[in-house]
């Protein structure tokens, strides 16, 4: 027997598959995908556990998740979610910190392991973009951004393949994060104008709360001066008891998670009853005539994250490191020698 | 910000550790670490989740499990194991493949990622030496293994250092895995004689099963002539509807589980109600004096596997790692430029 490579694609790897395909078709590919993987669901081929983790209070006070999902027939992923508050100012690090594994469904072979950061991002900003197809106004031109680090990014460039953006509000409680939005923006930095929160809220057609926002602190807009067809991409969830929205925006819009019991669990729907919450991105999809009617009245999508976006995301990856050759392979997994010998390995390997 | 490494342990640098520190130590090591986290557990230290799971059907039936662990201040440990019985015949690879990733507490960051498999069955082999240490009659001379496989030379090289074993006497359905097991055995095999599973059954001071049983062709034994002192360690457990022993020999018995919960959902604990259940190894770690009177009657050690001790080993080989030098170092998760820019890794592997 002779052992299986795993690929290993670090940030550098992931770089060059995003710099080969370009960004813009990466959030095509990863809309393709996500719509793809979230309409199966419901068909049984695939499959996800709700995200769970330890919550750390030692050191400091952090999370560290893990969040399966399977292909059946193909793949299992594993993702791996660190989130630490203080990891930037302490230790030189990001918050989130994140690593994907894949496996084979017909061997259990580990086949890649992979940085978590930028699929996560692109997979949360697709999704964004899949629900705002669906839930906003056609009309929309306006973009209200309530948070401007890296999920306000990505949100902006998903959502600006879907809508046509004319305008993009950004607001934040860090000076500095607003200044250096319209840079990080990019190309569609043209349209970014730092507003009020005030001026955010009345505005904006389309509204991305991403902000990190203390447990206890939220909600982070006032909610009261929305407009009536309001539609609000949630993305903020990471910490529990951690709120974005009123409950009285909450309760005055149709709210559509990514996940019911996850959201129930871990998002804004805490806030509600389960009777209280409408119709989850998945039933949209199956069945988009549920969701015209909804563009022309207040509605929220609650985003807490699904593995199933992370598998997709894993798959896609991996599919393009194949095709261009990218990313680095080891052989991680022992198969050496006797299956029956539990040190067959140690004279294999000397 | 700059990249943190993650140490990659594959099988050659698994053979490297275990040569450099030598079997015997492993084991020594080994026990001495389960020790400290299983009575750990108790004050808080350390916690874990029970085993979770992928039944996968396609396109063949098998497990892809994961097993998560934490030591508040200092680990998080995830490993993943893949059940695949198909894999020798249609794969040229193990039925089992396992990875473990270990976490710093502290940010997040995958600190190792190494070979599951070696860990995996040094720590069970550790644990059922701790429970017979426990639970056996220190007279204890002949030993009983019923299975022939991989793990049935880690219990008796466990074992062999726990009792004083003068005999081995070995069943396997197989009669190739039978032969061989002398051979693989090492030092040992020169105790090992093939028996009948009668005499097997009727000779055992302590006995291990460790089987491949299909579901529903189990129990591996009659249980009908064992001796009033026998202690069994039943390490087989690993898919629904997988038994070892037979009902009669469990009722006679006192059942200690590793994990009374998780023994419930997965061991020979399925077999028996909740009130059934004897006292778990933790318990007789922490109260030495409830196991003495244990060691004259029948007593089942039912091991399921716990992830605490994956989090024990990983901590174990991470730190030998580290102070002989071994396995090589990648740096898997984005920490490039700006944290709030999702495109700076972009620009920085560029």
């Amino acid at each position: 027997m002779r052992g299986r490579a795993t690929r290993v694609l670090d940030a550098s790897a992931i770089a060059a598959i995003v710099s080969a395909t370009g960004v813009d078709r990466m959030y095509e590919l990863a809309v393709e995908r996500l719509t793809a993987v979230l309409t199966e669901h419901a068909a049984g081929t695939v499959d996800l556990r709700e995200r769970d983790g330890f919550v750390l209070e030692s050191p400091h006070r952090g999370l560290l998740e893990w969040m399966p999902a399977v292909r059946h027939g193909s793949s299992v992923s594993l993702k791996a979610v660190g989130y630490n508050p203080h990891n930037p100012a302490k230790y030189a690090l990001p918050t989130i910190l994140s690593s994907i594994s894949l496996f084979d469904a017909a061997t259990g072979h580990l086949r890649t392991v992979m940085d978590g950061t930028f699929a996560t991002a692109l997979r949360t900003g697709s999704a964004s973009a899949i629900a705002t197809r669906l839930l906003a106004s056609p009309d929309a031109r306006v973009l209200g951004l309530v948070g401007c680090g890296a999920q306000a990014v990505t949100q902006l460039h998903a959502l600006a393949r879907t809508i046509d953006v004319r305008e993009v509000l950004v607001s934040d409680i860090d000076p500095e994060a607003e200044r250096s939005f319209a840079r990080r923006a990019r190309d569609a930095g043209r349209l970014v104008r730092v507003a009020s929160l005030e001026e955010v809220e009345e505005r904006a057609d389309v509204l991305c709360t991403a902000t990190s926002v203390g447990v206890g602190e939220g909600p982070v807009i006032d909610g009261g001066r929305l407009k009536p067809g309001i539609h609000i991409n949630c993305v903020g969830s990471d910490m529990p008891g951690k709120y974005e929205l009123p409950l009285s925006t909450l309760r005055g819009s149709v709210v559509c998670p990514d996940h019911p019991a996850q959201a129930m669990r871990e998002g804004e729907c805490r806030q509600l009853a389960a009777e209280e919450i409408g119709p989850s991105l998945s039933d949209l999809l199956l069945a988009p005539e549920r969701a015209k009617p909804l563009r022309s009245v207040p509605t929220v999508y609650d985003s807490t994250g699904l593995a199933l976006q992370d598998l997709a995301m894993a798959e896609l990856f991996s599919e393009l490191s194949q095709t261009l050759g990218v990313g680095d392979d080891v052989t991680i997994e022992s198969s050496a020698g006797d299956p029956r010998d539990p040190y067959a390995f140690l004279e294999t390997a000397a």
